[in-house]
């Protein structure tokens, strides 16, 4: 079987692609072929037992998707964004990328479709996004809570799921949306995004690194490991879509916690000398951001279509201390 | 003041224009020019007190926008849109009419508020549809029942919805979205339209012919009169929108009646003679298609915004009497 994988070069994309490449099967079926694409051309796993393909390929270009699907991939895996705060700034780049990618890519798909007879109806797992939820928030967000979303990229991905239902519906492709959680505790260095504390206080600490916390101790957030967004993303591209109806776009489970628990699951896991590496340095601006975003989810479709995030923040802590630190804790 | 109202050859645009002839202003301000456009060259309305023009335009048609909004009119009606059934079997065409169409005039009022420096900001209305929800529904669907639209069409309106409230978000335009409830009673030959029964079963027997019952009596549904829907265009064009706040998408109130309190209406308004040229001759597939339809809303957030439906079903047919019979029935 052929797997496509939009957005390889990002940290979720790279990571899929490893996995896919260690266990060189998706749903019982060996992987043949795996395209990996992006922006910029990504780096192939290293020993894939399948041949693998890199592409710098821009996906808000008409003439990509109809290249990228003329090899009918039998899964394609749509990471591929501008970010939020890009897409704010961006507004032209953002509904480019965003909207024009997604809906060029679908529609891509539902030509071969036609082209072969209705036969060729490959999965299609896109990755939404929690920003299609806005404030006002109940205490726990529902499987039926409304999408209002309050930004550009929120839209684009609401529309994204919309396209995708649609498309699903009528038999053209055979689409899962999956609205991720805050992905921690993200690799790599700190990053000025707004949400990159939830990671930083975490990551660097473990790294013998100081930590700045911006905000409250009681804020709190819906967190599920890169590990978790891995296992996502597959258990999206081999489940039995029957089972899911007409509403294709699922918010993931997650970790619900404030980052004071947060804190004392890094305690429970790496002990108070780590722990003493988190500065407390307030933030006006983070903590009004912060005070939008929505805190947790009742991920209730998810969970009973069987998709699986860490029972808890410190399984979170020891994903990362696994995947990313070999097992030490400096 | 300018408008410009795109789909004005069709009922309720025809009507709107008709409205604005009479009235010869919008708001408290006089209408110096009325630009109409519909796919095919409206008509204009007899008597108006200000410049008309008439225009078929193509909105699928990237260049078209652009041109209508040079002009910079003050209001903009867009009520263009290929109906439910038609953008269901033509997928392409509905995707270009209904999706592409608003999107390409949400923009070229874009580029327009950025050539002006953000000073031309006008309100733009936009017919949306109760379609963007999707079955299973509530007793009564309020204002926070989530889309998920079952149909293409539905998905276009929700579309246009996201849209709208996002560039309205960023200031590039002031807009407001309507959805409108079915429209009974319809002027005109009965049609092959699944809802065309609602308003048959009026308009014909005051007009003294038979009319086809395809449904149970028990069939609940939400109406409004060609009168009130044209109230709700000129409310949405002439409110103060810094009440709606960022969700810029509303549903109309209307009158949720099942078939056999429409009949007693027409009963106490007309008699029994009118009432017995009501036929009832049911139609398993318009029963089933009649079933997936939402029944009722709670209209609560456009009724304090001031939107005003009819409070029941005789005043909708006593509309239809006054407005389109010349107050005589047959």
């Amino acid at each position: 079987m052929k797997a496509l994988v939009i957005g390889a070069a990002g940290m979720v994309g790279r990571k899929l692609c490893e996995r896919l490449a260690r266990e060189g099967a998706l749903g019982g079926r060996a992987i043949d072929e795996l395209a990996m694409v992006d922006v910029i051309a990504p780096t192939a796993p290293a020993g894939a037992p399948f041949k693998v393909t890199t592409q710098a390929v821009d996906i808000a270009d008409p003439a990509a998707a109809p290249k990228l699907l003329a090899a009918r991939p039998d899964v394609i895996f749509h990471l591929a964004a501008i970010v939020s705060g890009e897409a704010e700034r961006e507004f032209d780049k953002g509904y480019a990328i965003n909207l024009d990618g997604a809906r060029f890519l679908y529609e891509a798909t539902r030509r071969e479709n036609m082209a072969s007879g209705g036969a060729y109806t490959p999965r299609l797992v896109f990755t939404s996004s929690i920003a299609v939820f806005g404030a006002p928030f109940p205490d726990r967000i529902g499987d039926e809570f409304f999408h209002q979303p309050l930004t550009s990229y929120g839209t684009q991905k609401a529309i994204g799921e919309l396209l995708l239902s649609d498309y699903t519906r009528k038999g053209f492709i055979d689409g899962v949306a999956i609205r991720l959680p805050t992905i921690c505790v993200r690799p790599g260095k700190p990053n000025a995004a707004a949400s990159g504390f939830f990671s930083n206080i975490i990551r660097e600490p473990l790294a013998g690194q100081e930590a700045v916390l911006p905000v409250a101790d009681t804020v709190m957030h819906w967190h599920a490991s890169p590990r978790a967004a891995v296992g996502f993303l597959l258990h999206a591209a081999t489940m039995d879509t029957g089972a899911i109806g007409p509403r294709r776009a699922l918010t993931m489970p997650g970790v619900g916690v404030t980052v004071a628990e947060q804190i004392e699951a890094l305690r429970r896991v790496a002990g108070d000398k780590v722990v003493a590496r988190i500065r407390r340095e307030p933030d006006e601006t983070i903590m009004k951001i912060v005070a939008g975003w929505p805190t947790r989810f009742d991920a209730a479709r998810a969970t009973a279509l069987g998709f699986r995030a860490e029972a808890n923040f410190e399984e979170i802590v020891r994903a990362h201390i696994e995947d990313e630190l070999g097992g030490r804790v400096a």
